[in-house]
């Protein structure tokens, strides 16, 4: 009877590692659950195309200037040592380590010198959680590093079509559109997660009525909370695509008019939140509306019960006093009627039919979910 | 008695297909439910006008340059192909191909070159639901495009005020007036809409406090999630109507004068959905504390019938108790006495007509709405 | 009991009429309902003055360029006709003269060439319902035009200041000067309304404590859903009022400094309607708790009754048993003792004093309002 | 018992008069309840000062000119004439001399050629009422004017000050100094007034859960309705003051620096009116959540009480049936046992430990406020 | 069973001391619970370090241009004079000596002439209760001056950084730096207190549904309250740290690139408090619900106490009436029947089983939290 109705997800965040307040600027300490790192590499011209997996930062030099496009992929974060001399290779600034390092930035787009800093995080439900990957990247001159906090195949689709000499435009583009490719498809991961979300609204709206109990309205306050929460990652995500889409030393104005579109995907995301959240907020009126209409019925279940056998037990009470009928004719005469005991019951079934009636005409009766109530 | 209210509405949105994440921008798949393709043309200059149905979209190239203002109407959008010819043929870039195709584009304006592309979503009401039309625009030097999902006869009021000599002024103008007069009819398709809603509305408010059901807080929610949805699409379509009366390389000084009233209706459009919003949100607040009117109603039959009948219960079991009255004069004299069973009935009389003074100084007798309570 | 209290107002909105969506725009229909068309006409200088009722269009040609000051006083729309031809003489947009006719603009300020065109609405009670008249001004060099709904005494005291020699500074201002008094008149309008609703909220946070019904929940909605209505009114009367203070081709220097004020007292009218709203939405939550401590009251009447009683009951009932004296001692032996029955009361009385202690303590008695419950 | 809890303030807003719609801007008729008009002179530079009563406004007309700094306070405003006497004397706009009688104002700063207006609202407590009175400034080249409503020891401080000649910079500085030294006192006077709100809440968030009742609400309510009022206040004062720190022509730099201090002392005040509302919408929750479960614990009570002595009650009524014992074995054998009566009662006894433990159990017993539930 | 659950922090502000409203601006008056004043000196380069316990102002005269970066840590703002000298000594606006002195600042940035002044509040958790240290730096050329409420350990860490040579990049960097670090540890003083919050809310969550009691709703308030306080007290530093990485004069571009950081991590602050004071506002709601909820499992178990035992009572009474069974054989035949009382014991337990059997039917045994009810 308890079923655990689908909810779809329950936000389990990791505990957050921050430095302590105090620590200078740029520490760079890896998480403790952090996943080993990974490199690989991808090189291509609108000819030509390599990949490798790297295992030394060195091997990455012999690349450099050679490819109008370098995207070198890392995944895991726990190689601070690996991280750092791909900082130094690239002069990325200490803010910018660190940001890749902890886990848990807003999105935010920072410019340095002529290279951009875009750090975001991405949705997905593992084992059926919310839980929120944070991926940054690097776009500078013709090179495009890509950070993951955790292996994942949510770039493979933008590998395929650079493999697939036909993909046509990626491989024609610089490097600024492959920094497009990977928002875009960072912002379009957030898409199946709200209709995840809708689904669950959807069906709360329609148990809400039948079966409330206190199970559902915890699981609507989860649900609550994870919109909250995805809100709250999405909207420094439209400042961050918003300001992509103001930059004009890095970004190429033919990749401009797609990162409009893509900051248009944002928007749309974040108006389906607040209109999800408004659902979810009104879900729990409903909740305790419906709360207040069981006990309605309830009440008056109990209220006909006493209404009916509390007249009826008085005047079986009336009949089982003891006045002596002998001492006076006026002392409970009805006690040595032929039909005495039959008029009683008559009494106390016309008691019984006239609060009947009483209640039909209040409505109080074949009320509640449109079946009578059985009496 | 559980009669369905008139409920005008209720949001049953299709499923969107969206592409995965990471799949090229452009790339052009049509929804499984697209209508089949038609194309109507309309040419028409202040003295001349001609209509053809368009089966091969080369047909349209003869038209092109002859006439000052050519328009394409496209309905349905299923043929692919179709949709790729007319891209090719006005050059228009691969992302505004692709909003024609996903029918759930926010709306808005977008400038390519000295082409204005538009989409909006038109509400209509069918089969008693809500669905959402999208609706975009092309404007690019003489010539408007028009893409609807579905054929419509939205536009047909426009074809006749076209083909009347005497309807005037969209003879004579440009192709940004009849870029306006489209938009214009998008924006006045929502006023249909609201009226619906505020008679829903109405509906409701005189309906909650009578008979308060279950069923009603459902219906009411359903309008307000249905309100929210319009509120949804209104928003940008206000910015959208916004950015055109402030473009001023496609639109002349005149059309944007009538613009700036369109815009006006949209501003008002929103207007008018905000405060239905908010009376959505009172009306579930009346919806509780009329349950919890109806609550206390059914609390006071329960204590006034408690409280009357316990008391002369209680002399009832008092009467009925076995003392031997042989024993000692003390002894429940009173059963004894020649009016003791009328005495008995008059003391029970008496406790019923002091409780029902007192619940009638409290005002519970004659109290909910405006009748006695028979009792 | 159930006196309505001195609500002063419910909005009956007479309903819209608007033109289906499609029609072009400048199309004059007049309302079903609008008033016969009169035109009065006050030509002014410092020493001059002259009134005339205006029967044919014609007339007022005349007196174009001959006074300083013109006033076209137009009350009631049904007659097109004039309206077109007012709309010819002063060479008036078909916009202006459609915004004229359809009723139920938002406020707004448009400017065209020279001219300026004001539309805004004025609420007034008429017949205990809130009413909306539009009136609409046009200002074009000397010549003021103003449109009202239907015939009204709100422009009857400008009149007077303008007769009265003494009236001083709209006698030697220009037309600017007269359409900021024709507009201060109409924001002054919101005031007396302001009081009305100010004192139906008094009203009712007097009476919500000490006798809520289900009635009085549906008129502080009412006078919700009044105040957003007006609410709704009053925010684009703002950002007009505000948007004269700005114009610099038509109003002089020294009348926007009365705008200025005027303006003052738009936002004034807003900070009022937005802190009454909050104290209606506030009222609905007392009156809730209201009727929840009601509940709460009834609930402890009944269950004082049914503490008191059950016990007493029982005891009643125990003695009652039909236990066989005889056969044994142990069996109900008070029966048959000499105090036996003043025994069973005195249990009976003691049972009930020990349950009153017991609610004493508990604070359940001499709650309420103040005043003991009588038991 | 009901002892009123020591709220500190209640609103109690004279019914404001406002000029009917219609009247002409700068008509000046002043408040009925309007106190005697008084003038205090204080003419000051480093070295010297003077102080005169002012009883003819042509004293002034000697003073002009010959000060660095000359500050007129005027208290109550019943005496139009002299108002007016200052205006021409001082060349003001008609819109200043309306403003300053007119006793309702928002506040603003308003420039009029070199000259400053400025009017506030100083809240105060009188009389356990928050009462608002207008005060209002003149900045015109060496010359302050100050009038207030009421005479108040609100300035005096400020004349201590000029007084005292070791009072340092207030002698030194200009009329702007002094301007600004009248503002930062108008300002600081809402501190107290906050802080008295303070303890409000502080009072009510202590005894909403220990003793709610429906007086408790209304007080809450009254509270937020002043917080709503002095918001409503202190909002403009905001705008006022900040454009005041963007003056130039009038405010000296050295000026300007205080002004900011100033401001952000104003911003610092509507902070905590803000905080402070929603402390005042908490309360009403918990109010209600506090009325619910006393509801909560009435009902187990009287559940308890229920569902010991029914069953109890039952078996009394069984052994009180007449069943002929004499017709058959099965006919009520008990009340022929010798111990029938024992029986009996530790039958119920068992049933009263029975539900005893069974409420034990569901926590209903030992719950409430942390003291067992005598039974 | 009342255990108090570990609520980490109630906020105990103390009570304000503020001068009287009138009072100069830069009258310095202690806090009559200040701390005693020291001061700490450190002076480095990035070749040399020297620190100091300073007791005498005059002392710091020699070190001011013979090191790059003088640090001057105050702590403890009792000595007035001590306080006086050093506004002396750096020419300190006496506003900036009374925002240092008055420890219920708003935080904010003000420049004056080539100096800064900075004041913030920094949280902590003292005796389970929530304290609000307010720290004032003061940057000018190459002094930074650091003034804190009480002493406190928060900037120790810096003090390591700089006594490290290795510490690196603060050693080689100017006083603006240094402002820097020291700013970035009050705002991160903010995580570890939204930690704990966070904790609570995680703790209050798991707990309102199973255990609702009137101490948690206080509990939940007390957490909120804290919340909008915190709130209050970092908008203002956003707006204070903002308004620094826009401050060109005395911070330099490489040191404003580590402040935009730091301005990002005050964002994050106030999102994530945004995000806590809804989750709170939610909890409120399920604890409503909660409370409900249990009232209806009461009010459950009265009504099947009530409605199996109220019948079996009335069978009792019947079977208890004293009609004559020898006056007909129509009174209570049954008193007389071999099995009589087996048979009013059967229909007894008929009628129980029969409603057992409804209930069951309706949903309201084996309900609640997922076990049976016991009956």
């Amino acid at each position: 009877m308890q079923k655990q109705p689908p909810r779809p997800s329950l936000l389990k965040l990791r505990r957050r590692r921050r430095s302590a307040p105090g620590t200078p600027p740029g520490t760079l300490v890896s998480h403790p659950d952090a996943s080993p790192t990974t490199i690989q590499m991808v090189a291509y011209s609108p000819d030509d195309l390599t990949e490798h997996a790297i295992a030394n930062v060195e091997q990455i030099s012999g690349f450099l200037g050679g490819w109008p496009v370098l995207w070198i992929r890392v995944a895991g974060l726990d190689n601070i040592d690996i991280i750092h001399q791909l900082g130094e290779l690239f002069s990325l600034h200490p803010l910018v380590l660190e940001d890749i390092i902890n886990v848990h930035q807003r999105s935010k787009v920072e410019e340095y010198d002529r290279s951009l800093f875009i750090v975001t995080q991405c949705p997905s439900i593992s084992n059926h959680h919310l839980v929120m990957e944070q991926t940054s990247l690097v776009l500078a001159g013709g090179v495009v590093l890509s950070f993951q906090e955790q292996p994942s195949s949510l770039f493979d689709p933008i590998v395929q079509r650079i493999r697939q000499r036909k993909g046509g435009r990626i491989r024609l583009s610089q490097a600024d559109y492959l920094s497009y490719a990977l928002i875009d498809t960072m912002v379009d991961s957030y898409f199946p997660i709200l209709d995840q979300f809708s689904e669950a609204l959807d069906h709360f709206e329609e148990k809400v009525i039948g079966q409330p109990d206190q199970v559902m309205i915890n699981q609507i306050h989860g649900l609550k909370r994870d919109l909250l929460h995805l809100r709250r990652i999405a909207w420094p995500l439209r400042d961050a695509v918003n300001s992509l889409t103001r930059e004009k030393a890095v970004i190429s104005d033919s990749t401009r008019v797609y990162l409009r579109d893509c900051y248009d995907h944002v928007v749309h995301i974040i108006e389906i939140l607040e209109s999800h959240r408004e659902r979810g907020s009104d879900l729990i009126n409903i909740y305790l509306s419906s709360i207040s209409n069981k006990m309605n019925e309830v009440m008056k279940v109990l209220t006909i019960i006493a209404t009916v056998f509390m007249p009826i037990g008085v005047v079986a009470g009336i009949y089982g006093m003891n006045f002596d009928v002998t001492a006076s004719p006026y002392n409970l005469p009805e006690l040595g009627w032929r039909f005495g005991y039959p008029f009683a019951l008559g009494l106390m079934g016309a008691i019984a039919v006239g609060f009947m009636i009483f209640f039909k005409r209040r409505g109080w009766l074949g009320g509640g979910k449109g079946r009578k109530e059985k009496l």
